[in-house]
């Protein structure tokens, strides 16, 4: 695996491959890596001839007073796991490479899509978002680029975009990958007390819980979050930041559940903000 | 030379041409064709292996009360002089294809390249600008694009754009035409009554004129504008948008005038609107 911190030498080399007529497969994390990522490195392995995975911790999507600063950091480990994954090239620029003095260009997806779930809780996130993975679109030039689906509402914002702007390529979602226990793997429950760490399941039991009651026939979506908001409340250290049931396909409003629906979580831990999500179809 | 109307065409027919090893040079128009344009089709047809030009008039690049609706149009004679022009492909897409309904994605250049000359005067149009020329770079897939100096700012703008986005492509300036007694080539020209296309030389002179006392020792840009100022007001029908002095590489402000400058003008003729400038070395 080449490893590559310049955009240009980055880009170049992907210029490359695609002369050669090798298709990209781009996998843009943000480091610290775990099996959910993996599972995206997988993925395009299968579907591509080159694997390109960016690491970079992105300032630009984290706000004032978030973790930033703290945001796990491990580029050897990573760099190990990737090589074990059969990625052809990691992409691992510093924040000035990104970002130069003067930098003002940015990518924004506008609209109701924008403006719910951690939107509301994290004002400027996905424009941060959206700016980043246009750079690394024009720099990986890939042919495919491979999300996870824990990231709900990035991933359909990021589809947006692509589907506004004309990128030529397809956005893979990839399933959430979760421990034995159902906790959704994320980077960030390293910040988990061994009691947090407890507590956290009840993120997906209360997706389950929300699951079988629609699926058992309940069709009001205000009934539901009632249930979901009861369910996290009786855990001790857990603290409801949203808990919502949107349409799956735009993130518009449902007055009653007669088509697939994403149930979006963000609940605290302390200090610690965990996301988790499902999609129930009806 | 192929034309196309169709997003998903045109990029399939570029993704064909980098596959065949081919450079494309694309050059973004709203139509109405002159021999600026065709100054760039030139360039790009010496530069490029394929040349391909869009027309298209921007809807979210003009504002209320602007021209878009009048702007004039004239796709056969385009198509006839692009032929002629050595052109490979045209695109030329509705407007619902470029902005289907639900729209809602935009890229801006912020900060003070973006808040002076044409941006004080027509709030929002340049992200109309970077907008519609990111999607078409996506859609084009050039390696060098040609864009006229006569909008100065635009082309900075845009030169900005692509450094920070990391485009994969080289943007090219081609100079200014103007016709024999100077007046600088443009759609917008049509709209002028025999007196206006007169009273319009008052532009060039103008800047003519600052060239010349900033060659003979003029270092002061408020004596520079104070006389673009008085020189184009004694034209009688001429009314002074701005008429201003930048440093050329950035657009930022000069005390002094001790590297190369843009002296930018924007003067209306009754309801029509005519940009020039000139870059001056000392």
């Amino acid at each position: 695996m080449q490893t590559f911190t310049s955009i240009k030498a980055m880009q170049d080399w992907c210029k490359e491959q695609k002369r050669a007529g090798q298709t990209i497969g781009l996998v843009p994390t943000m480091g610290y890596l775990h099996q959910g990522h993996m599972a995206l490195v997988g993925e395009a392995r299968r579907n591509c001839d080159k694997v390109v995975v960016s690491i970079f911790v992105n300032p630009i999507q984290f706000g004032v007073g978030e973790d930033y600063e703290d945001y796990p950091r491990d580029l050897e480990k990573d760099s190990r796991m990737l090589e074990q994954g059969g990625a052809d090239a990691l992409f691992a620029p510093a924040v000035k490479e990104m970002y130069p003095p003067g930098y003002s260009t940015f990518v924004e997806v506008e609209g109701e899509i924008s403006a719910k779930l951690c939107a509301r809780s994290r004002p400027g996130h996905f424009r941060g978002v959206t700016t980043v993975v246009s750079k690394l679109f024009q720099i990986c030039l890939p042919d495919q680029a491979f999300f996870g689906q824990k990231d709900a509402q990035q991933v359909m914002i990021i589809e947006k975009m692509v589907r506004e702007l004309n990128f030529p390529l397809r956005i893979v979602r990839v399933p959430i990958v979760r421990e034995e226990d159902g906790l959704a793997l994320s980077s960030r429950n390293v910040y988990l007390s061994p009691e947090q760490r407890q507590q956290a399941l009840v993120l997906n039991q209360a997706l389950q819980l929300a699951r079988e009651t629609i699926q058992a026939g309940e069709r009001d979506p205000a009934q539901v979050q009632a249930l979901l908001v009861r369910t996290i409340s009786a855990s001790p250290g857990a603290e409801v930041v949203y808990a919502e049931i949107y349409d799956a396909a735009d993130l518009t409003d449902v007055e009653q559940i007669t088509k697939p629906v994403l149930i979006a979580l963000a609940v605290k831990f302390g200090t610690t903000r965990l996301i988790d999500n499902l999609i129930v179809e009806v």
